[in-house]
């Protein structure tokens, strides 16, 4: 699904100018934010991603720090401003700080043409390092809009994103190691499953995280063994009596 | 166990005021970094403080990033240089960036002279953002040093840490979650135990990282089925045949 707007050339480049003209007295020098938002809707583990301007690169939703905000608080901001996604449950979950990072060829090429003149020691042309942030939502509860340097947000399967800018498919590959170890503690807090839902429907999101199939009765007595699920009693309507239990997340 | 070296008051303020003069063309503005060293040994689980220069307040291990240098290469320097701690593996585990955490009165009162008449904006009173790293390691093999900065080594039981400069002993907090959760993941790779161990060695370890006492019957179940551990025959010596079964790490 992509949300496309028309963003003149024009309102680009003068949006991509004001932001380098005001950027180094607002924001904190050398330090930026990166998102991964993955969704999980139709069986399938996706990422936000959003086209750069008018090129035909995508990368991850991000920004930089105000100088006088909180590093967590910075994150969610950035997140609602650059999609419309508000409160998110962010988790800090990697800086990267390679030197390569930001001295991509692409990036280089893309932003060619504002950099020219631009003096060397400018706050942009610095080496930025990279707090990176993801979360896990339901795509269909959630509304990204579009602003000046977005004119398209894609949900891509983690199996099949392109070649994004700067470091990102390293930041998406080390999200998904987090999300892997995480996912048993943090289930109930993403708040993705239905009131209800069956075993079923929670070893299918188990399978899109750790993409592989997993066995039907090693999941459900781990499931129970982490003691979150509550199982609902059936009640007989006379067509139900062989449909699946239903279960709950134990209120806190 | 201190390290405890002569340095003078002398040495301590010229050591400073070389510092604050060259960091700004050495290092990264606004990103620092910190190393929370766990220690593991007489089953205490303790961590690594330093005490700063001549004043009484212990902090982390900590210090800057070159401007061409990879975020963890400079950690594994930070902690050598600091330290003389080699070859360990740090694990990056948390970025602190709240507003207040370097606006600390006991660091203003501790600075204060030589923070007097350096200028508002130069590299060192400006706000940092800190990458914190993790490690544990067996502190009889390893030999801390002492430089400039540091006029004492203290690895202290994490039960008892003292109010430390900064925000670190909130980082130090972050950082025993942290462990908790990696301890069965990264338990190979941590090298803490001998070649060979009996369970109940193994149970202390985890002991002192939960905090807490653990079934013994639980515990076996759990750690053979991490699927790490190779069991030993156990060797008929005429008294052994009692002794508990000795364990090793499968090989990778």
């Amino acid at each position: 699904m992509s949300f496309l707007k028309n963003v003149s050339e024009h309102a680009f480049e003068g949006g991509i100018r004001t932001f380098l003209e005001t950027a180094p007295a607002l924001y904190l020098p050398g330090v930026s934010i990166d998102t991964v938002i993955f969704s999980f809707h139709n069986e399938q583990l996706k990422v936000l991603l959003l086209r750069f301007g008018n090129t035909p690169h995508f990368n991850l939703p991000g920004g930089f720090i105000k100088k006088e905000e909180h590093l967590d608080d910075a994150a969610r901001r950035i997140l609602q401003e650059r999609t419309g996604l508000k409160n998110i449950y962010l988790e800090q979950f990697y800086t990267a700080g390679n030197t390569a990072r930001s001295s991509n060829a692409v990036v280089h090429e893309v932003l060619k043409k504002f950099l020219r003149g631009l003096p060397k020691d400018h706050w942009f042309q610095q080496r930025f390092i990279s707090v990176c942030y993801y979360a896990l939502v339901d795509e269909t509860k959630v509304a990204p809009k579009t602003e000046p340097f977005t004119t398209e947000f894609k949900w891509m399967d983690v199996k099949k994103i392109p070649k994004l800018l700067y470091d990102h498919n390293l930041i998406i590959t080390k999200a998904l190691r987090r999300l892997q170890s995480d996912l048993d503690e943090k289930l109930v807090g993403f708040n993705l499953m239905n009131e209800t839902f069956t075993m079923g429907e929670l070893q299918k999101l188990y399978e899109a995280v750790y993409q592989k199939k997993l066995v039907r009765t090693n999941f459900q007595r781990k499931m129970l063994s982490l003691n979150v699920l509550e199982r609902l009693e059936k009640h007989y309507n006379g067509k139900a009596h062989k449909a699946p239990y239903l279960y709950t997340f134990k209120k806190p």
